[in-house]
């Protein structure tokens, strides 16, 4: 049973282990977007994904956030807690981009004077839609008392990521979030956290396009995929180096 | 300035008036859908639609739902009061069809436990996209405290045109509210209600084209589109005789 593929996902392949309260996710090179109606490759993406979010979930470990994240076990697999997901994708945003332009017409780059936190159902068929609290609570995804919960941890886990990206000269503009409930009935913060599934903006560049060191680069075709994930990631791991000599 | 035309809308045009807080309304034969993609005429819509409407509105107002209704001054035009309409499309739905259906994957005809109500930014360049609270606050469309309030009388009308449509032998199963604020301050119940506004279904009859009786007819193409409001009014004119005899 151990080493079973139990999920094949668009950019990761989950794995049965030894453990039933463990799972092995193993990080491919895929990339998609617009709902997988592009699909392409991005070189190593698998292993710098993997150890940047090994690097996010073991920082927001030690600001006590309960994640599924255990350890990294080679350069693009890490073991992770077993969770049954909470089909909602947690938006937060400091910054309007993407779907939000397009629902509110406000400029990209407009800073928002507070965090927003946005909830959509995760579901490809229907094209994960924005859903309110009414529409959680009628599909019963999840407990009013959970949604309260769900967004009081993204905006407190929010501030630890601005925190820590700035410290790498980073703009964290919004990301997604997945939350899973372990076996002992605990919420985790689960999946990823990787320019995948962030927006990050170079601080100390200014140019709309040359800016962009995430997934937006590989949906608008803009060149050097790669090098940004890769440039993110060396920023991170010099912070990390910093801080533990 | 009396009689100036200061709006054209897809279904209706606005008139001065010689008192600058009541306008005229002028119900058009004019049907569009799909955020103006489909256009056409139904014969008499104009006449009819403003029947329907000015016979809700009373029965609203008995009910103690303050509205925009004055009076009827021609069988296709309205006396209102002259408000500030708020960028909101407040829809209330008991039955699940439309755009929940695509949302949320739930088959058509699905009763809901209780009616649900959401928010809709009425702006025609954006495509009338939903907003949470949050998106309402973040564009100032309104405050917590005004959304609260347009959510109890979204539910309380829904709750008095329910019981009156069931009189009908008429099945209400949503419908889209507009508010706006008058010149003292009050928030009112304005636009229309009618079958463009409103997804009825004939009670007496469980086909699920045949029962349709409101502007669906016109969208999906099921003929008999002029017929359908026809009875609907025919059957809101018979309750109102029996009750003002
Ligand atoms: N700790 C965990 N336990 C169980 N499942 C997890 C855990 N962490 C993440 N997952 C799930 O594993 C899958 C990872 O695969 P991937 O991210 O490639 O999926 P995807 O293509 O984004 O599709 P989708 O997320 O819609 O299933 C996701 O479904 C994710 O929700
Ligand atoms: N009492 C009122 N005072 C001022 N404006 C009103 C009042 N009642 C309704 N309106 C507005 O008058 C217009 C009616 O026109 P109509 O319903 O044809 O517009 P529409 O084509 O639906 O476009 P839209 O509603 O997006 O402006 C709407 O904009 C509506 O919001
Ligand atoms: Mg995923
Ligand atoms: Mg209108």
């Amino acid at each position: 049973m151990a080493g079973e593929k139990i999920y094949e996902g668009k950019a990761k392949i989950l794995y049965t282990t030894d453990d039933p309260n463990i799972l092995l996710t193993h990080f491919k090179d895929d990339a998609t977007a617009f709902n997988a109606l592009k699909k392409g490759t991005i070189e190593h993406k698998g292993a710098m994904n993997c150890a940047i979010a090994s690097h996010l979930f073991e920082y927001l470990a030690t600001q006590n956030i309960p994640t599924h994240f255990i350890q990294q076990t080679a350069p693009d697999r890490m073991q992770v807690v077993a969770v049954k997901i909470l089909p909602l994708e947690v938006v937060v945003r400091n910054i309007v981009a993407g779907s939000l332009c397009k629902r509110t017409g406000i400029a990209i780059g407009t800073v928002l004077k507070q965090p927003l936190v946005e909830f959509y159902y995760k579901n490809d068929d229907l094209g994960d839609p924005l859903f309110t609290e009414d529409h959680i609570a009628l599909m019963a995804l999840a407990s009013p008392e959970q949604v309260a919960q769900l967004r009081q941890m993204a905006l407190t886990i929010n501030q630890h990521l601005q925190d820590f990206f700035l410290n790498c000269q980073l703009i964290l503009v919004d990301f997604k979030l997945e939350f899973g409930i372990d076996a002992h009935g605990n919420l985790l913060l689960s999946d990823e956290i990787s320019p995948d599934t962030c927006r990050l903006w170079d601080q100390t560049n200014l140019d709309p396009q040359a800016r962009i060191m995430d997934k937006d680069r590989f949906r608008q075709d803009l060149g050097n995929v790669a090098a940004a994930y890769q440039e993110v990631m060396a920023r991170i791991q010099a912070v990390i180096s910093q801080k533990t000599p």
